[in-house]
């Protein structure tokens, strides 16, 4: 666990919700990525060594879709940057941590990521996720 | 907004947390604090750049008790560093954000904060915090 990498924000509009990080944070969204695969659109902001990450449905049946039906707006996940995600899973695993999948997925902003279970975190849903090096051999959930 | 100061989680134990997020993060709390003010006990966690920290009612009115009886435990607030909070609230309030006080007020680990109301932030209840100066001339809800 190196550090904070961002936090994910569910939104409901996007466009509403850039224009009002934008003045918060005093800068706008340097950064747009659409995520089929999780039914998402993100905008990613810079504050100090850390990111904002708004996320907005574009499937009814995303987890963001699921996530606003149930509990509303607000504070989604919080990820952590490690170095080596499957190390970092084996050693949160013997911690009796609960991992949501057993091999990381392959994330926005070009990441591996995998999610400990909430219930085992104060309800905090909560991200690793590790920068893909270049020519490194990636063992996912979806190639085996 | 300089940069994330902490992430504030509402937890029901506090010690059983600590044990948790020492687990989590790989290193224990290097701070606790009582907040009689607030009826909060905070126990302060370093990562990267940021802080993490756990809180616990000691009241059943306390807000942190009203937020876990709502919402459950989870993700509670957001703290921004500033260096100027009362620049920095001025122009908020101009840029149409509901500041919850009119002038900040002392908060733990030696702050002026003054949190943003979540009606207008996305459902995120958004602090600003600003380390208090040596000699600095204070101007705070309490004190007129």
């Amino acid at each position: 666990m190196n550090k904070i990498e961002h936090i994910g924000i569910a939104v409901k509009d996007l466009e509403l919700s850039c224009g009002l990080y934008e003045k918060l944070l005093g800068a706008p969204a340097y950064k747009r990525e659409l995520v089929a695969s999780e039914g998402v659109s993100a905008a990613f902001f810079k504050t100090g060594d850390n990111k904002i990450e708004l996320l907005a449905a574009i499937t009814g049946d995303s987890a963001i879709a699921d996530f606003i039906r149930n509990k509303g707006e607000g504070v989604h996940h919080i990820a952590f940057d490690v170095t080596d995600i499957y190390a970092e899973m084996e050693r949160l695993r013997n911690n009796g941590f609960v991992l949501l999948s057993s091999e990381p997925k392959a994330g926005a902003d070009h990441k591996l990521i995998c999610f400990l279970h909430p219930k085992g975190t104060n309800g905090v849903l909560i991200e690793l996720c590790q920068e893909i090096n270049e020519g490194q051999e990636i063992r996912t959930e979806s190639n085996g």
